[in-house]
Order: C-alpha cells, then sequence, then structure tokens
C-alpha cells in the first residue's frame, strides 16, 4: 500500500519502537486530549505511541482529493504498517462487544505479523456481556445441552474469553497479551490503569 | 503463517476462484445449511465459496491440542489466505454495525491485498442505525454545527456510509464492492438475494 513508513520495530537497536493506539477513544469528546495522555503513558515505558488522529509524516499527494473518511482509513493503515505492534481498546462500545473499527484494524495489523496487545476496562465476560444484550432485546434462551441462542436464534458464543474469539485468538497467536481490570473502572472511557498494564507488557515483550 | 494452501486465485488460468463468505451466518441455527445456499450461490457464478465452518485440508497436526476457539480462528485465517477474495455479510448483528468476527476478517484480508465484497441486509445509513441505537440507550444530542454524539459523548460517524469507514474504505480501496438490498429484506438473515448481487459483481471483477 502506498504511504507507509517502514515498521519502526527499533527495539533490537536499542530504540523506542512505534506502536498504534486503536480504539473508539477517538469518539471521545476531547479525544485529542485522551490521545496525548495515552502518548505519555507509552512514553514512560519507552514506546511512541501512534493516535488514529496523528497525521502522516509522508501522505501521498493522490490523497487530497479522497473524501475525508477514505483519507482517515488509508492513514490507519499506514500508521499501523509503521508500527512494530497494536495496542487495542477493547472496552465494548455500542455492543457486547469491541468497536468493529478496532476489530477491523487488530485483523489488519495480525495479518502483517505484528503483536497484538489489548485491554478492556469491562472485566464481565463476553457470554455473560451478550446474554445481558440479548435479555434486553428480545430474550435469549438455552437449548437443553446450555447453548444459548438469542431471540434471533442466532448463537451466543460460550467459550469463556473477553470478546469473539477472532479477535481473542489473534491477540495470543500473535505473541500479544490482554490486560483486564482488576478492579472495576469507574469510567470506562477515562480510567487509563488497564491501558498501563498492557502497555507495560507490551513494552516488556518488545524489548525482550 | 502455518496451515494456509496457496491463494486460489485462479481465474486467470480459467479455473474458478476460492472465496471466503465471512458474516455471522456461522451463528445461524442451521449454519450448515446456510453455507451450503451460499456455496450453491457462488457455484452458479463459477466461484467456490469457502465457509468458516469448512475443515482445512492440511491442518497442521500441532493444532489439535489448541482450545476449539483457537483452532477455529486458525483456520479462518488460514481459509482467507487461501482465498482469492472474501465475500462478507455486514447485516448488523447485536449493535449498529457488523459482526465483529466479520470486522476483523476483512481487516485481516485487506492487509492481504484482497479484495474485499460486502453486502447488507439492512439498506438504512450507518449514522441512522447508530442514532437509533443512541436513542434507545440513553440518547443522543447534536452540538450546533449537528455533530451527533450519544449518551457517553461518543461522536455519531456522520458520512453517509454503511458502517464503520475502516470497513467501507477496504471495499472501496482493494477493488472489491458493495451491494445493499433494492427493497427491504423479508428475512435478514435468510434472504440471498442481495448476496447475490455482491457473488456477481465479485465473479464479474475476479474473471476481468
Amino acid at each position: 500500500m502506498a504511504g507507509g513508513q517502514d515498521v519502526a520495530g527499533g527495539c533490537r537497536a536499542g530504540l523506542t519502537a512505534r506502536v498504534y493506539l486503536a480504539g473508539p477513544d477517538v469518539f471521545l469528546p476531547d479525544a485529542e486530549h485522551w490521545a496525548g495522555r495515552k502518548k505519555s503513558v507509552c512514553a514512560r515505558y519507552q514506546l511512541i505511541g501512534i493516535s488514529p488522529l496523528d497525521d502522516l509524516a509522508d501522505e501521498p499527494a493522490e490523497w487530497s482529493t479522497l473524501p475525508e473518511w477514505q483519507r482517515i482509513a488509508l492513514r490507519n493503515e499506514a500508521h499501523i504498517r509503521s508500527c512494530a505492534a497494536v495496542i487495542a481498546n477493547l472496552t465494548p462500545f455500542r455492543s457486547p462487544s469491541a468497536d468493529v473499527g478496532t476489530a477491523y484494524e487488530i485483523g489488519f495489523a495480525r495479518a502483517l505479523g505484528r503483536p497484538v496487545f489489548a485491554y478492556s476496562n469491562v472485566g464481565d465476560r463476553f457470554t455473560r456481556r451478550t446474554l445481558d444484550f440479548a435479555t434486553a432485546h428480545g430474550g435469549a434462551s438455552a437449548s437443553p445441552g446450555r447453548i444459548w441462542r438469542d431471540a434471533d436464534g442466532m448463537l451466543v458464543e460460550q467459550f469463556g474469553l473477553t470478546d469473539n474469539l477472532m479477535l481473542e485468538a489473534a491477540i495470543h497467536g500473535s505473541g500479544g497479551a490482554l490486560a483486564l481490570p482488576e478492579t472495576e473502572a469507574a469510567d470506562r472511557w477515562a480510567d487509563l490503569a488497564t491501558f498501563e498494564r498492557c502497555v507495560r507488557l507490551a513494552a516488556a515483550a518488545l524489548s525482550a
């Protein structure tokens, strides 16, 4: 793809590594502020946090004619290509699951072979959250084998995971790690304690 | 990654191409039946539909010790690697957006350079669906510039798209196409008319 820098996986050379900060944080009212806060946490662990809100150093001139939504997407993909790893916020977003843009970016990073680190500020398991959602939207019912389905008859994943199995398998399979809250977050969008634990795990893995 | 076949992008050699059928259809009560129906549609357009439910021809022996959720994920990733394109079902799933597993697979395919074709059986725009969801979950409000936010203050995307911009940009940027219903689907999980239009677009593009 055009517009990407080379991977700055500079840990081996003693440099800091670039990590892409995926998550619905970009939708927060003060998104730039929160991107800055997250970058500060990264810097404390010798990582360079790259926000989806960041400009691209070498954005191709031909992108200027594209609609904004396409430019944002191409920029995010270029940012991911330029990073050594992704740190994704899986906090449920308008559903029992993570934000779909974040899920997309995890898949993108995974196919590029980048390790995926992730965290959530909600500690409930995916099955519990999906059953709660289904109960509030038409109901849920279980077969004799205790296989749960929602009101549309759609299966509820029951693997004891934090989110859809593709996301969690990508984290484990890529050499990443998942951080979950030790105590319930007071504010699911503002609390950075679990994010910081995730950054610490990423920094340790990337410098290993 | 282990376990993948080479890409069977055989159109240029006059063969049929393999296409991965991403979507929450795997959660349907009779998922194998619907996978078969979709494969039959693909076959009418000289495409080989590959379902996430399909076995992998050359599954590595070492996967047998992994938990089921990891095997499923690795198998799906290998299926995508073995296909020339993805045809994704973006019909909203337990949220205003597509299924996150499907979003993950679109990102995965995009990073591999595969064209992403997609369809939805719901024609409403993403902004409309998100505002409906927000209204039912605490409310939505607009600033003077008509920038809508949900009850958490989180921004509502207003680009006139069908889903999150990363998904739609991947479809356009990869040389794929998006099919939307011409009339409202009678059953959002059973109606295959828009899926068939999407398959026709994929077949035309892959044989070009």
